[in-house]
């Protein structure tokens, strides 16, 4: 989930190769998220599997995101660079039959050599999925984070005004987090409400390491009434995270969003 | 599925008992549907388990629905007699804690005695729900049925309109069916689309075995051209099970709603 704006430091693909990007949806249950560990199962290391498949070549990919062990996506990118010669519809249907079915390939695209899933993106989008009843869901149970008591959505909403917007987020940030500078930019922190489920959307630039969970389990403090909303200003100026909220469950978070620059032409997600 | 008018043969409760009536959702991935069998688990066990779990003596629950192998239900309705003193409030969290996380009582009221979950439903509802679009979908393969090939839901929807009132539905019952009359009436039969899933919901008095699967697969047989939406008729003509369409699988199906007389004051289920 950390971004940077470093340079890329990849390296420079063989002049005959072509670079694509694509569109990528999982169920992030079975995995210890995007980023490929050394024992445990993780969505690059399936996406580079089917691409070297496909390729007959070995393949790494790149993503826009680092997804957290159990989150979902529903709109993660991520790109590739490849001699093979395939068509677009072969690429899509050839991968889609060597990914396990819990991960699924939406599209894929040629891009020019300078597009670079994480360090092109210019903002991402997360959902986050609350059931709000008082008893729990069967058939939920492992896509919402269920809270009991009614929660407060004024004084949520309100708390989430005070994050949007450019700020030093230390308070909401992982303590593994790598990322050189705390400052993110929320461009988007809306709450919704559809009989039991509450919907949390946030847009930023980039996100720190556990920033969207942390967000929302000090959302969730506000809504349940153990504090007031104003507090989520003082968690921001304290830059703190010890004296935040809640880290909220990953199961609930889904990555939905990837923004490039318009020149890249990339169909949107939602 | 099955619904009989018969006459109640259960044996009378102990006169100092009590009836209660419960909503239930569950996920019904990993059992073998609802009623009882030797050896398979089964949802109408785990109930039973957990009913006598916090009655501390053995009861036997009565549902309205028999729910096929992996089918799931957001509103099946159940009854147990009991001689044990309980509030409404411990009997819903007692059998909750006691259930697994894929099985969960909504509410639970006290009715008459001559209540009866199977026999006293009016009507019952089912929910379909397909995929239409090119790619698969890993985050929602579980419970929708995915369909390559663009439907025709106009030609689908003239199929759905010669199914509603009174037939003779054999052509739409599985060889198991144990039912004496294969007479049903079709209330409701309506096709909606929203983005890329195709909802089909479906309320009757009652229903045979497979009777909503086998609709849904010759539904689907006119939408994707194979046959005219007026085959539909001809198929409730010849009654003939063989010569309609395949049945279709049962993880995209939920029983969603079980009516009664008025004079239940039941909740109502979505």
């Amino acid at each position: 989930m950390v971004t940077e704006s470093a340079p890329d430091r990849q390296e420079q693909p063989p002049a005959d190769s072509q670079r694509f990007a694509l569109g990528l949806e999982y169920d992030g249950t079975n995995y210890h998220g995007w980023q490929i560990q050394s024992h445990a199962p993780s969505i690059q290391d399936c996406l580079n599997r089917a691409l070297s498949a496909v390729a007959d070549e070995t393949i790494e990919c790149v993503g826009a995101g680092r997804t957290d062990s159990g989150v979902h996506a529903t709109g993660q990118i991520a790109h590739f660079d490849s001699l093979a010669d395939r068509g677009l519809r072969s690429w899509l249907l050839g991968i889609n039959s060597n990914l396990p079915e819990d991960i699924s390939v939406r599209w894929v695209r040629p891009v020019p050599e300078d597009f670079h899933a994480r360090y092109c993106a210019v903002a991402r989008g997360y959902r986050y999925v609350i059931l709000n009843r008082p008893i729990r869901s069967a058939l939920e149970r492992s896509r919402t984070w269920w809270i009991r008591q009614p929660l407060n959505l004024v004084g949520m909403d309100a708390a989430a005004g005070y994050l949007l917007g450019e700020h030093d987020f230390s308070a909401f940030r992982a303590a593994a987090c790598q990322s050189h500078s705390p400052v993110r930019s929320i461009r988007r922190l809306q709450i919704s409400q559809t009989d039991d489920r509450i919907i949390i959307e946030c847009e930023a630039n980039a996100f720190l390491h556990h920033m969207v969970r942390n967000i929302v389990g000090s959302l969730v403090t506000v809504g349940r009434g153990e504090q007031e909303p104003n507090w989520l200003r003082q968690l921001l100026d304290q830059r703190d995270r010890r004296v935040a909220g809640m880290t909220a469950p990953p199961w609930a978070l889904f990555l939905t969003m990837v923004q490039y620059p318009a020149e890249f032409d990339l169909p949107g997600s939602s």
